[in-house]
């Protein structure tokens, strides 16, 4: 098997795996019980809180564990807008984010905030169109740091100089869930008031996200309960996951899977046939997304039956069909959205995966271009 | 070490543990994936709600999986209040309710309902006092199945029995967390419309919950996304933790751990000195709460230092300190309160574990009097 759908969730690796086992069996107290198991649990997150924030260079007290990254992605915006008040009511949010951002815009577009789409211009935020729209009313903008489906870098810290030059209020949200563990992130210079992780895209278990709040961001819960993590997720702590995605944390620090990453996707690119068409610009390199001359759907089962695994965009939107949201605001035409493949990569491929997945997808599209 | 705090957390099952490692490890997909291993992950969480569906007698599509009991909970309740309107807004929760519920009738008191908190007299609700409160008016009424302090078994169907009596709309919600595995639950027989269960306090982990809506009740979800669990909680499923619940489902099913707790219960009682005061009343058999002739805290780390794990209350709320709302609400004298200690029992103790904790109680007992 050849898995290169890393972008829709990647393998954990071993090490989380026995990390989780190991917290389950052994030190399943509850964090908020007062004796021996629950204050184990307890230092179990924070260690783990400890670890996130030293990966980014910011303090403990801002890292808060969610029990996904679109809950932490909810969090950021809608209980950043619950909680402060601003002097106006736009929100900005790119056209190219993933659901559990995007989303959100049509539901504060339904309760009256004036929402607008930032348009992507050559794989970039279209810079005039913000320039223009960014103003003394807008309380939040959210640009992605990584695009899901074509990999593509976006310059957070160009938005974040934008907003202090205009000398606004504007908080900056990023969620940045294919950014973390490959691309540098340090909260100084990266830019952003309001960060996103989550863990089943790093090597860690699906089912834990991670919210950075800048310290002074105040932020309102969608729900409550116990109170835990702040009061901004409450529920028991789902502590084997901590650990799991501290675990992945340290070894994405320690191994930086991304230069071999870069290296693999280099590669894959240089034995690609020229006349397969790239859709992804501006990458970070964990993601190529191209175009064949067959239909999406066939491509994907015919790689399959050659025990290759890659996808028709993001997982999310894959099983709905039509129209590509994502691609089509990338500016790439109709007929290249049908035939999009999105091949995406971790640590666990190998230089031989990669050689023989470009060599099938060659042979479909020639075999194809022969007919 | 003996664990007598299962009402706080639960030890996962071995075999729980082994799923989940295995799911982790080796199916890893992505449900929304439209390859192989994208379905295998989703025919893992087809076979779980199928499980859960027949331990309760629903039909599958009224089970849903969410990150924890506590967003199970707040979907429940703000979940249908937001989807529907009512000819009221009067809220019925009970006074005994977990945080993440009770917490949900402040949320709601800010925001304009009329919320009332249902009294408890002699370990039962108050049924004349919701006789004369339950009316036309009444959109929600949310009581628990099994009180998570004392164990105290709640009379959910005549709730049911009087919503129908008086010819009202009102919506029943039961926080069922303590009592799913443990009490017998049929959604025919037991009269909630909305019910709730959350896994690590059935020897699944923690980070997974189940809502019960019944068909035709409609809800409004907390936050947005890829649109999982028909919209509820979105968010890529936690595919390890859905299967983990489902096997301690299908253990508990098979074993009926309950029967062996309930003489484990009663063996405790039985051994305890008589002079030591019981809070609890009407019980599953799961938790005793007792009140000692020293401070809870005192209590817990004499108790620790022997190896055995009790609570002073719930977990939620121990670090809190200050009253105990809940043993209040069941008229336990304030001297009780600060004395009280919770023990909850679970299929992994043994009757020796059982003897030794008793007898350890009365020392301390003892011992206390005699100075």
């Amino acid at each position: 098997m050849i898995y290169l759908d890393n972008a829709a969730t990647t393998r954990p690796y071993d090490e989380v795996v026995e990390t989780v086992t190991e917290v389950l069996a052994n030190r399943y107290g509850n964090p908020s019980s007062l004796h021996r198991l629950g204050m184990e649990a307890e230092d179990i997150i924070t260690e783990a809180r400890k670890t996130v924030a030293a990966s980014i260079g910011a303090k403990e007290t801002e890292i808060y564990f969610a029990p996904s990254g679109t809950l932490a992605n909810n969090t950021a915006v809608l209980g950043y807008l619950r909680r402060n008040k601003h002097s106006g009511n736009k929100v900005l949010i790119s056209s190219v984010e993933h659901a559990s951002v995007y989303n959100i815009g049509k539901y504060l577009s339904d309760i009256g905030y004036q929402v607008e789409y930032i348009p992507i211009k050559n794989y970039e935020p279209d810079w005039e169109w913000l320039e223009e729209h960014l103003d003394e009313t807008t309380a939040l903008v959210s640009m992605m740091a990584v695009n899901n489906e074509t990999g593509t870098v976006f310059d957070i810290k160009r938005i974040r100089q934008m907003i202090a030059k205009k000398g606004l209020k504007t908080v900056l949200h990023s969620d940045c869930i294919q950014a973390y563990g490959k691309l540098e992130l340090s909260v100084r210079e990266f830019g952003a008031d309001l960060m996103t992780f989550s863990g089943h895209k790093i090597g860690a278990p699906k089912g834990i996200g991670v919210l950075y709040a800048r310290k002074g961001i105040l932020l309102t819960s969608l729900y409550v309960g116990g109170g835990q993590e702040d009061q901004l997720f409450s529920g028991t702590e789902n502590v084997a996951n901590i650990a799991g995605f501290s675990r992945a944390v340290k070894l994405f620090l320690k191994e930086k899977p991304v230069e071999k990453v870069k290296v693999l996707s280099q590669l894959f690119l240089e034995k690609l046939s020229p006349d397969i068409l790239i859709n992804s610009k501006n990458t970070l390199g964990t993601i190529v997304n191209i175009s064949m001359n067959l239909r999406s759907e066939i491509v994907l089962h015919m790689l399959e039956s050659e025990g290759i695994y890659v996808s028709s965009g993001s997982a999310c939107s894959e099983k709905k069909g039509g129209n590509n949201r994502v691609l089509e605001a990338f500016s790439v035409s109709k007929a290249m959205q049908d035939t999009a493949i999105r091949v995406s990569f971790s640590h666990a491929n190998t230089e031989e995966e990669i050689l023989i997945a470009a060599e099938k997808i060659n042979e479909i599209y020639w075999k194809n271009k022969k007919k």
